[in-house]
């Protein structure tokens, strides 16, 4: 698939020297748009989000119908925790570019991620912007490298479907390797389509597709201070407009924002801290969706379901001991446990057919299935994670020592 | 303070079997009490609870004034998630020593710490009480290790206090490494006076000291499916009963149960699972006690503070993120966090004369101490955890490779 795949959209990158690495790497990205792009976005729950966090959350309630001109990201300092004088960098920063693109502050978004506490000095990142011009010519792969922090590799996505037999493509760039990497934090988002959807519906769009992908995703159970991510449309696409979530001509268009999300989330999971295994765990038979998807959270961030299978280890018993803590209802004599396609456990004790020797060869792949009804209801809940390894420890632990 | 302190009690221990080990240690213990003993107990809230812990609730509600004549402690086996089968094994047992002692099968209370799913051979236990005869002169710190499964020390506590000027003797023993060590699980306490208090007392006891004591420790976040502790009161003591929890005359008792209980939940996080550090997390300022509580679990159960604190990191940004994590209410512009004693945040930044140097020097001791003023209320709480460091993969990861 091509690079430059939305060419009403302008992109730039730059070493302002925010992130301290060795060869200068970009640290800096701008992405400017026309004055008909519709925004939309989902955020961090913490309560101690950034000053950035805040002031995408401000501008979004402004208007009725959200409009973007210029998004910039910087990795290498989260802006985060940083009182007042944070809050004024943001809006020192967002009043450089609304001048420049002679808009609203409001139409301005920024996200910041890296070291929490220190201060991001907001001249350093005008005098780069000043030196910056943002090109059609995207390259999307340059762009999601300029967001980094720990990544071991760039995070992009693209997908072609349509709407009303229109072309519409869409590109997402993401960051993040921990929920915090060390002294850096966050996980971004940034997906841009060319297709003409109103906000309202954007927002209903990514926060349903943010469901199942972003927010089934778990390295260490941490969250950021940080997490942002925002969906643009440049509405260029020259199909009549859609303004309405449940428009059946936005089914396709669903489906692949959907996957577009799930596989950056998926390249998170993949690029976590330390991970030797990516683990896809699967709850079937729950009261709920919400109730399915806090016991498959609460396998995914146990530390001993985690350590067992970065031993390879079929410690099952681990997994009855999340179902437990979990709090949500079960039967405890129709729990059913898969590894593999590997039967584990049947009317309340170990089945008879059980083979560990089988268990143990499917937790040496490098993808593990674990998949678990809780014999209840007829809810169903995916969430995916990685292992816990000694090279977490390392990265986690060692990094400033 | 001599080794037999309750003289009325009697103790045996013994090799099974049921526990591998190379120099065949005691791996059961029995302990007997006359017929005027009262009990109550605390026990896992895990919804996959063992069936040991199942029959001891089942005996709690049966009288209203619980009496216990018999405790059997097994180790290298958990006997949980073992189905009906399980459930029968626990029967058979209690049934076998309530004809022996003459009593019925609800005054016989049983745990089980080991391998979770494996069938506990009822017979072999059986034919082990048949060789053990509990004798008046006991030893705790035999008894201790004979309930020990990955614990690397024997966890044993006393206290000597007085209600209405006679003497009162208290003793504990407990175990527990991780919340659940390697296919070994829980946490296990047992306490025994001869104070002459009732039973419903005894549970009210219990439940406020353990909401101190082992409800404010975590290793690694993880609850097991057999975690019991119980209290006996043989009433031997020759003071007038006493039947009501706000007893004047309890006061000194209650003081002496909590800091006994206490001292057996530090000694649990002292041998934490590859533990370095003792970490004490007190968080002031907060909306109520419970609100304080899981602020400071949030931070306890933290793996990235908990691999800074490993690293000797002083990477409080950390802190910040599990504050904010906890969905707990909190006022970001009044924060402060405090390392040993050294202040790092005020008015939602650093404070001016924060020094990490000073901040490292603390995280280089044993003992760690954070303080968090989340700023909104009066309430405190102080719960208790340890660092997670390479040790606890080796254990956790590497145990059955």
């Amino acid at each position: 698939m091509r690079n430059n795949l939305l060419k009403e959209i302008k992109v730039s990158t730059i070493y302002s020297g925010i992130k301290k690495t060795q060869d200068n790497e970009d640290d800096l990205l701008l992405i400017e748009f026309d004055e008909k792009s519709a925004i939309a976005g989902v955020f961090t729950q913490s309560l101690t989000s950034s000053a950035s966090v805040n002031q995408c959350k401000k501008n979004l309630t402004k208007y009725k119908e959200p409009v973007v001109r210029a998004i910039l990201v910087n990795s290498g300092n989260a802006n985060a925790f940083t009182g007042k004088l944070g809050e004024e960098t943001v809006l020192k920063i967002s009043n450089y570019l609304s001048a420049k693109l002679n808009c609203s502050i409001n139409q301005i978004y920024t996200a910041s991620t890296g070291v929490i506490g220190e201060q991001l000095d907001p001249d350093l990142v005008i005098r780069s912007l000043q030196s910056m011009s943002p090109q059609k010519n995207q390259d999307w792969v340059k762009a999601a490298a300029a967001i980094k922090t720990t990544d071991t590799f760039t995070k992009v996505s693209k997908r072609i479907c349509k709407i009303d037999d229109v072309e519409i493509k869409i590109v997402g760039i993401a960051k993040g390797s921990g929920m915090i990497a060390p002294n850096m934090s966050t996980m971004l988002g940034f997906i841009f389509t060319n297709a003409n959807i109103s906000s309202d519906t954007l927002q209903k769009l990514i926060v349903s597709s943010n469901e199942m992908s972003f927010n089934s995703i778990t390295v260490d159970s941490d969250t950021s201070t940080s997490d942002t991510v925002l969906l643009v449309a440049t509405k260029k696409a020259k199909h009549k407009p859609v303004s309405k979530f449940n428009d059946i001509r936005l089914t396709e268009f669903k489906k692949n924002l959907c996957s577009l999300m799930l596989e950056l989330a998926k390249l998170i999971i993949k690029d976590g801290e330390g991970a030797s295994k990516f683990i896809t765990i699967k709850v079937t038979g729950a009261k709920s969706k919400k109730s399915a998807k806090i016991i498959a959270f609460s396998i995914a961030n146990s530390p001993l379901v985690k350590t067992a299978i970065a031993g390879e280890d079929a410690n099952w018993g681990r997994i009855i001991m999340a179902i437990g803590k979990s709090g949500q209802p079960a039967d405890r004599n129709k729990i059913k446990i898969y590894i593999g396609n590997e039967q584990i456990t049947k009317d309340g004790m170990v089945y008879e057919n059980y083979s560990e020797l089988r268990a143990t060869e499917h937790l040496k792949q490098r993808n593990i299935f674990l998949e678990i009804d809780v014999g209840i209801g007829k809810s169903n809940a995916t969430v995916y994670t990685c292992d816990l390894t000694h090279k977490y420890i390392d990265i986690n632990a060692d990094y400033r020592s």
